[in-house]
């Protein structure tokens, strides 16, 4: 099966310096692809060389927009195809590619996706999820902002969805769902939460296994963790605050005593590895679950590693037709 | 002047075993103190030994119910004074203590706190704020988990009654103030937090800042965060996981080869510094705000250390006039 990808050149922060390198590095481990490629001719341009040899494995599309953070939406979606991710995302819309990755603004990738691609019938919002590392391994957490407020109904649908992704990244069979709360209690939290519950305890596909409170979230115990965008986001972001608080202090640490300095020449390899664990270009590249086709949203702030992340990402769920297996589910929900 | 500290010697995990050491440990430094203090008189007995030489410190009234996390908020209420937590904290209301110090149930101390101890007007339930720390010192978030949904009204109030705590208790003038939210545009985020916004920008004795984001909680650009009690528990909880994760992968690191241990050797005592700057214990009692006397929770799984932290934030709030402040901002609110 020949897999085409739609890559929009342009987005996350370093644009096709970062974008095509990866492409490269993907292409070298496999001659089943195709990209189609998205982007502003005369910065494109020079970095198209590094695609020398691959001339059978691509193709450029240049547009004349690029999609900038702040940038008022319905002018983005005005523009549509003008724009590299708007065209980028419509291939997937006329089935000329099967999957896109763009590292540009969430939002307006999501409204992009969301016109073109078009989500399965009950899904307003598509939700987006993430792997956090644990003490056991991965965990999977959504929505980590696509929908700021959710209804029980939608928690479920995440519940679901959830379930169908991480059995599809990672293998997990049957995993335990969890809803995130802030006490383990069924009195606590809010009505909608209380009535999430019901719905999750209720539903004969769900492993559900109750309340999590947000210290737990790392201990690896839930497979996937449910909660609604607003809470997830500020959640995702907290955890990564927190590292760079740890970072700090332990680089402060490192250096504070020559004895330290030392210490810290002897541990070195062994902290690489751990930091490699919690590493996020690693886990980089989430689908928008929910939609219709296939789009993988890279970070903006990603390099070259994470950026062929989430192409993996795109390819895998390709390979594993992620969408058709999401409407099954949902059809049964 | 003489201050009256009440304390419910049977609240957190270890009861007088961890309350009563952490009394004799504030009374060792300090003369002008006396304790009423609450608890089941065949538990309690032995530890007194401990008071030995302070007789003229402490009374203790024996009382019959230990108040347990489980039970009925009903039932704790009814039973009152029969429990030491609420004849504790019934004693700040009858004026025989100044303040009350427990590290029993969250929200059986809340309650009778409100039932005994009252609101001011315009409070509905008491918000619990939390030092939390960051690459430039503390910060101050709130709420953080006693009110699971929050009006923008009830945001505006943390906001003044988080800017006289911090200055109360880090002396900290005109502090900055965010509210924590999923992104920093105006747009971002549900309705409540937008309304919320535009009181707290345009309420005069406030320094607003906008909103912030998780990753920036632990930044030290920002005095204090304002947020409802589910994302503020939520953000404060995972916070503590990720610290768990973080020191689980460090020890894995430092035992992986002979050389990491000798490394861990010779940075030991700098990794303990490092440690001891974000060590809960030290940040450990939370006034209940918004209450018209001075209710002090200790996490219920405090040691000596942690508990007489508690006990010395009561004293600093009474010393301070904590209420009477908060009561100042509230009316100028």
């Amino acid at each position: 099966m020949k897999i085409t990808i739609a890559v929009d050149l342009m987005g996350g922060d370093y644009g096709p310096s970062v974008t095509i390198p990866a492409i490269v590095k993907v292409l070298r481990s496999r001659k089943d692809l195709f990209f189609n490629l998205y982007g502003a001719q005369e910065i494109v341009s020079p970095y198209l060389n590094d695609l020398k040899g691959y001339s059978n494995h691509y193709q450029f599309f240049p547009t004349e927009i690029v999609v900038k953070t702040g940038m008022v939406l319905t002018d983005i979606v005005r523009n549509g195809l003008k724009s590299s991710m708007g065209a980028a995302v419509r291939s997937v819309a006329d089935k000329q590619s099967d999957a896109v990755v763009s590292g540009g603004d969430t939002g307006a990738f999501m409204a992009l996706s969301k016109i073109y691609i078009k989500t399965f019938q009950g899904i307003s919002r598509p939700a987006i999820p993430a792997f956090l590392p644990t003490v056991k391994g991965l965990c999977l957490m959504l929505d980590l902002g696509a929908n700021a407020q959710c209804t029980p109904e939608m928690l479920l649908q995440f519940a679901l969805m959830g379930k169908v992704y991480i059995h599809a990244y990672l293998n997990v069979q049957n995993p335990k769902i969890a809803l995130l709360n802030i006490g383990t209690e069924v009195e606590k939290g809010h009505k909608d939460i209380q009535e999430a519950a019901v719905l999750l305890k209720e539903h004969p596909e769900l492993n559900y296994r109750g309340f999590i409170e947000g210290n737990y979230i790392t201990q690896g115990d839930i497979d996937v963790i449910v909660t609604d965008g607003f809470t997830g986001n500020v959640a995702l972001k907290t955890i990564q605050g927190s590292a760079i608080l740890i970072k700090h202090l332990l680089s402060k640490a490192f250096t504070r005593t020559i004895f330290s300095k030392i210490g810290y020449l002897l541990c070195k390899s062994s902290l690489f590895k751990a930091y490699k664990s919690i590493d996020q270009r690693y886990y980089n590249g989430a689908p928008f679950l929910g939609l219709k086709g296939i789009a993988i949203k890279s970070h903006g702030h990603s390099d070259v590693i994470g950026f062929e992340n989430a192409l993996k990402v795109a390819i895998n769920m390709v390979e594993r037709k992620l969408p058709s297996l999401i409407e099954m589910h949902l059809k049964k929900g």
